[in-house]
């Protein structure tokens, strides 16, 4: 087992503090502000607890996974001898790239350095360094003990060897790698969720729907087949001859959508005023924080459901 | 208890078959070719135990249900007394505009007609006819007995009362309703569909992942919160302050992918070369039918297990 440092402990870096560990890693942590510590090691205690009721922690017991978390005196203790450097600081060019040069000076030479970013690419924050080859994305869906995609992106001059070890590591942790070949904005996930969300927002905004509507078709709908199957095989078992036999038989419907689809919405604008106007009468704002624990406890149990039936029915 | 008819027993008519008599109607079936019929009545025999065994059967034992499945000996009989026709019949529209004008000269004059079509317009297979405010599309998403979504399409004609009878029918039936306010090409379901494999194809076909990067983006990761929240109620939780609160911090991400996706891809050029190819790896063409077994019964799993998620974590 490896030792992985984390830098900046918010919702993002204190969900990967629970998959690193559970995977056997020690885990080496840092906040420059302490209380950010604290309230990640307090959220720590209570989420293992709920993941060994769901027999989501390998059978070992959760004071035992706790064990391999330490909270670092500093960044240089964090960073001493650890093979992989998570980076979980807010969403600024300008600070990553602050971060990371002072990573690349104080980690490890062989450390692979990999930012949890979802919106800056790599060679953003990474040109120029000395340790340049080393550095990469590793961006995940939170959070990330129960979601297993993670996206691996690397800068034009990311050294292959660095993907692979991130790939390598990630997956023994039980996480889905996605290893994209070169950047792009929006990465796979957000370039998929933009074209969704994008749709979803012209047709509220164009009356045809509704955002309950919306969520519908995808919660009661599309999303079953995805949820264990992804799109592709998804339509690859949807007509008889395969994928290519269903693009046959139904690409004109997606031909006749396109010309519609060529026209932005202002996420912020009168589509937003639908979305938000509905929203806010399922769900009133002092419930949000209520209803993303209701969140979590679903993802927890759907989590369980798919190791279970991937056990009962294979894969 | 009403009576339904449906008129066309392939994949789409024998899963409504399912779906209906489950829920305490008298089901007609009828079909041109009587061994359609044959095909979809072995079809119900098989399926309804494995429901039962999941608890999808609202607890009655499969025979009860199946008794009240009855093969018509004609179209008139099917017809007769039904309030709700549901059309299944193969997606051409010269077709259809025969088999509705057939239903609306035939079926009782209050009962609503509904077509299965994923691709026809309403207005297309209904223009003229008598009883064209009777007519409308009620889409499911194949299979109807376990994902709930439907589209309620009305043509200009449409008459209000028919849609809310529909939707009052599929609602008391276990379905999802989604009331769509005028047609437009490819509905709900196939614009959101269309626009997240629209991008999937562009990302394939330009190289920067591959169609298993594509499927683990979604089926790890994406779709895990949307099966049970859909998409607006996952941006909803995505920030402190709610939908608008997400739009405003994330909206410029998207905006930067935008113009990049204003391109169209050819589903069966050189981006469904590399699928096909890669599908094909993963899956051999003669192992499509098993794991389309294999996909029904991890449906069903999920159904059940959906169910249970929302009687004991609360909706």
């Amino acid at each position: 087992m490896s030792k992985i440092a984390l830098v900046g402990l918010g919702l993002v870096g204190r969900a990967w503090a629970v998959s690193f560990a559970r995977a056997g890693h020690e885990v080496a942590i840092w906040d420059e502000r302490p209380e950010s510590i604290d309230d990640a090691l307090g959220f720590v205690n209570r989420v293992l607890p709920d993941l060994d009721a769901h027999d989501l922690l390998r059978g070992e017991p959760p004071l035992s996974v706790r064990s391999r978390m330490r909270r670092a005196g500093s960044l240089e203790e964090a960073l001493d001898g650890a093979s992989h450097v998570q980076e979980n600081t807010p969403e600024d060019v300008e600070a990553k790239r602050r971060v990371f040069a002072e990573l690349d000076r104080l980690a490890d030479p062989e450390a692979v350095l990999a930012s949890s970013t979802s919106a800056i690419l790599p060679s953003a924050f990474s040109r120029g360094l000395k340790g340049c080859g080393r550095c990469l994305v590793a961006h995940p869906i939170n959070p990330p003990y129960l979601v297993p995609s993670v996206e691996i992106v690397p800068a034009p001059w990311t050294d292959p060897d660095a993907v692979r070890r991130t790939a390598d590591l990630l997956e023994a942790a039980g996480h889905a790698p996605i290893v994209m070949t070169r950047e792009i904005d929006g990465f796979v996930v957000n370039r998929l969720q933009g074209a969704l969300l994008e749709e979803a927002f012209r047709l509220v905004g164009d009356g045809f729907a509704s955002a309950e509507d919306v969520d519908v078709a995808i919660r009661e709908g599309l999303a079953l087949r995805w949820s264990f199957m992804g799109p592709f095989e998804t339509i690859d078992l949807n007509a008889p001859g395969g994928v290519r036999d269903y693009a046959e038989r139904y690409q004109r419907i997606y031909e006749r959508i396109f010309p519609s689809t060529q026209r932005r919405v202002d996420w912020s604008g009168p589509a937003m005023d639908a979305v938000e106007a509905e929203r806010r009468t399922r769900l009133p704002a002092e419930r949000l924080a209520e209803r993303a624990a209701w969140r979590d406890r679903r993802l927890m149990a759907l989590a369980a459901h798919k190791k279970k039936a991937g056990e009962e029915i294979g894969e």
